[in-house]
């Protein structure tokens, strides 16, 4: 699966672990995102220990740009966020991810590149970079608890991307493919087992014997039952009718 | 901060490696989750690795409940989610996890227990596991490249939790009201009629018992059975293994 082509660049500010880097690069692809630029990474580049790491996402850190500043690396972007835990004084909008992605869809659908900052996995950001950021993503943690690493804000950020794109229904997704039974097989398995529970005498007492038998019928069709169920179903009573010597 | 009285539990099935549980657990404390139960560590417990990583986080590992099954772990629930990426063939309603966490709110907030099941880091969750859950949550990742960790499915799920914050959607209307069996009371009903079907001859033949078993009992928490259902469903059975003579 190719990325698509309208979608946020990720940036790595200064990265110090070639295997975060490489961690970074997978969480991306796991959710269809591919354009990785890296500022000054500490260890240089290529890395060895990022391709190690990236693995299958290997192909993100090969076509991963270098540049030495963030301003050089967002130069030809409309819109930066920056992600941050902490505000540090700077009067900038500070969102979440889902709004940032919202904002982020919106732009690259209008032709506006937009670029997200990740900072180094210790200091994070420097002010100097976060003044260059449009407004600043901020991950809703735990204030007591505040522990994301560089891979995990990207992931969320990558899901954040994917979620709202439009493609992925959040919607329930129905059990796909399953063969469901028809109203008439339904009504055949309930008329089966009622015939059978009324000859073994189990809607008792007579005045309590139609309720239960509209409970029963209403319980058949409050399953989602497929065909094999009904199939199924049909053969326990079948089995259970049968007299059987061995302790039933 | 203390978590929330009302939350899911996160269950960790048969983890393998101390430190993902750890991660597993910071995980949760980001997003202020604090209900942690462990199935069969593959390492036994405590581990030391697991509270070395966990670090910040350790509460959650010193308050963890363990046991030896899913069974067991989700007895008091009244709603399980398992977290896979394959269906396997199983007929089981998939979500996401945006949508399992809107479901979960309103649960918990009605008071009816919820669990998440996380499988192990390599094979994750078996057959017959998933069979014991109501519904499955599926990470919408790239079909290319899926390959969330542990801790990584845990943060994405706990992140979805606190994102939608509780609030309740105007979704799927629940059948409000209803007395939800617990998952303790669906693996009786399971046990008793597998028992008596088991008896009746009726996992035949042999090569096909064992899957025929797992489909049954996928079919059980694949029903939203009331406690009314339950009874209802014990005395069928009941009614059916007595010998009956008239003509059963």
């Amino acid at each position: 699966m190719q990325g698509d082509g309208i979608q946020p660049t990720f940036v790595l500010v200064r990265p110090q672990m070639g295997e975060n880097i490489g961690a970074a690069a997978r969480a991306m692809w796991n959710f269809g995102l591919d354009r990785m630029r890296i500022v000054a990474p500490r260890d240089g580049w290529p890395n060895p220990k990022a391709g190690a790491m990236a693995s299958g996402a290997g192909r993100l850190l090969d076509e991963a740009q270098l540049f030495d500043s963030v301003a050089e690396a967002v130069g030809d972007c409309a819109f930066v966020f920056a992600t941050t835990a902490r505000a540090r004084g700077l009067t900038k909008p500070v969102v979440s991810p889902e709004r940032a992605m919202q904002m982020a869809a919106r732009k690259c659908a209008a032709g506006e590149p937009v670029a997200v900052l990740f900072g180094p996995e210790r200091a994070g950001l420097e002010n100097a970079e976060i003044a260059r950021a449009n407004a600043i993503v901020s991950v809703p943690v735990n204030p007591g608890f505040a522990s994301l690493n560089l891979a995990q804000c990207v992931l969320l950020t990558a899901y954040e991307w994917r979620r709202q794109g439009g493609e992925i229904t959040h919607e329930t997704v129905e059990m796909a493919g399953a063969d469901w039974a028809r109203a008439i097989e339904i009504e055949k398995l309930a008329a089966h087992y009622e015939e059978r529970l009324e000859a073994a005498g189990f809607f008792f007492p007579a005045d309590k014997a139609e309720s239960m038998k509209v409970n029963l019928r209403n319980l058949w069709s409050r399953m989602a039952l497929t065909r094999a169920d009904v199939r199924m179903l049909h053969g326990i009573l079948r089995q259970m009718v049968r007299r059987n010597e061995r302790g039933g």
